[in-house]
């Protein structure tokens, strides 16, 4: 049974009004919800006005499914430094007798769970996590670098009654892999586009430096020094409270941590830079039902412009 | 480690196809992929042409993620009758000194599944699994009943190179709630609009009954059953075999099965019956590709004009 973090009452009472305007639906889980055709168009929308930014650079778009590789997960260091929020899939793989006692175990309420073992399947963590052994794989990278355009459902076990803090959740991202100087200016051009498409939906937004939630004591020290150097920001919105407002965009500098893991490097043998711009699809929704109300219909004739055209 | 489905000659040279036209990314995995651009822009035709085909029935969309509540699995029947496809999700749950032991298991090849434990969370095997308690929720149906829309990814544990049987892959149903004579007639509706529309993509194709691949020996029982009652009934496409062709659409009819088990009722207490039409999008997008050819453009100007308009 999984432990609850805590979501303070405004975050609650959110929650509670979006089942009330039929707009998530409850599953008996914390951070687990149906989403409404209206909830989903609102995220279509969004998306299309990202696209509309981001089409000129002419990215490859790349699709992974919610799940990956656990060697690949297991390679990329995210168990060191997030151990407490990937999750990993188990499946039943025994014969009929262990069969008949799992059933017994389900009728019984036991725990079933050993009687499960382990897949070659993780979740997804954030939409990037894919990519870099599928870029490896190809090569050595051209001079110019390569930009790419994904999008997938992310796990993260953090179960929360804060609608902004999904366990399943979907995040858009841009990846731009190359020199530190090509990677720094894709940084520099999403922090000015993402502050005004923000604007642009009429949602009040800062950017401000940010840092991971690291693991555990040692973590503390690789998020202070996250945040010194500079490697995260994060455009924030209130949506359920001024002083804590919630992380939707994400700007990120990897330096070259996945280009020396995964030997992305040039023909030369350097290994490659990486950064990623990252949209949270259902906080930017969720944050434009906040603020301009459950019903688009009624949004501020402005921000339909920019969502509907 | 997963032991692994084998997969005929055909189908594994299909993969390989698949990979060298750039329209899949291997992960390390069976069944596990990456997907291109063209790939993910065949889906969505194919996923607009069917709207076409549903939209004047007035479907409620509902977006489920790719996860649901474990209880709801467990209270389902699923794990009474594929045990052997479902997936749960495990996570780490311990403190610094627990989190050491997992990086050394890491670090020295060793199995660290164990210091996980099961969240409330599992992998969701078919797009409607998660709808019915959320509409049992509800209370007592209209006596029109009522019809849904739906689009999942889905997980199912069975590795193979046959990249028609994907470990996670997205599935458009459609799903009618209501007297036997709605969800019959429904089902009638789309075993014809299913047809007319593969046949419209220049896709040979062929409908049967089927029956699920229960588990174990008392499985053979419930297939027969289903067989029998002509509960189910496949498109089935010939991808790597003429002989084995591979079921790309069901068309469903669960009688009550799920009515009674969530109290999904009308408003004088009987049981509503259920059926469903799904679309194994991967499977479609597949076919197309082995049928036509890995160039889109390329394809028959009479399947473009159905996909592209």
């Amino acid at each position: 049974m999984d432990a609850k973090v805590t979501a303070g009452p405004a975050a609650k009472a959110l929650l509670d009004d979006l089942f009330a305007n039929g707009l998530l639906f409850p599953s008996g889980v914390d951070g687990l919800y149906g989403r409404s055709g209206t909830f989903e168009e609102v995220i279509e929308r969004f998306e299309a006005a990202v696209s509309k930014l981001g089409d000129v650079d002419n990215a490859e778009r790349i699709h992974f499914p919610p799940g990956m590789a656990r060697a690949t997960l297991e390679k990329s260091g995210y168990l060191k430094s997030f151990p407490q929020l990937a999750g990993c899939v188990h499946s039943f793989m025994g014969g009929e007798a262990e069969h008949a006692q799992l059933l017994a175990k389900i009728t019984a309420g036991d725990d079933w769970s050993e009687l499960q073992d382990a897949t070659d399947v993780c979740l997804t963590p954030a939409a990037c996590y894919p990519l870099y052994p599928t870029v490896a794989a190809r090569g050595a990278l051209p001079e110019e670098g390569k930009l790419f355009d994904l999008k997938s459902y992310c796990f993260r076990h953090e179960p929360s009654q804060d609608p902004a803090r999904m366990q399943l959740f979907r995040m858009r991202e841009y990846v731009r892999i190359g020199t530190p100087e090509q990677v720094q200016s894709f940084r520099r051009s999403w922090l000015e586009r993402g502050q005004g498409l923000i604007n642009s939906l009429g949602l009040p937004c800062h950017v401000d430096l940010a840092n991971d939630p690291f693991f555990g004591r040692a973590g503390k020290m690789l998020a202070n020094n996250q945040r010194d150097s500079g490697l995260k920001f994060e455009l924030l919105i209130p949506i359920t409270s001024e002083e804590k407002p919630t992380a939707c965009l994400s700007f990120n500098y990897h330096q070259d941590h996945f280009g020396s893991l995964w030997k992305l490097q040039f023909a030369d043998g350097t290994p490659a830079h990486s950064g990623c711009v990252g949209f949270g699809l259902e906080r930017v929704a969720i944050a434009l039902f906040k603020h301009h109300g459950p019903d688009p219909k009624r949004w501020p004739a402005a921000v339909r412009k920019v969502l509907w055209g």
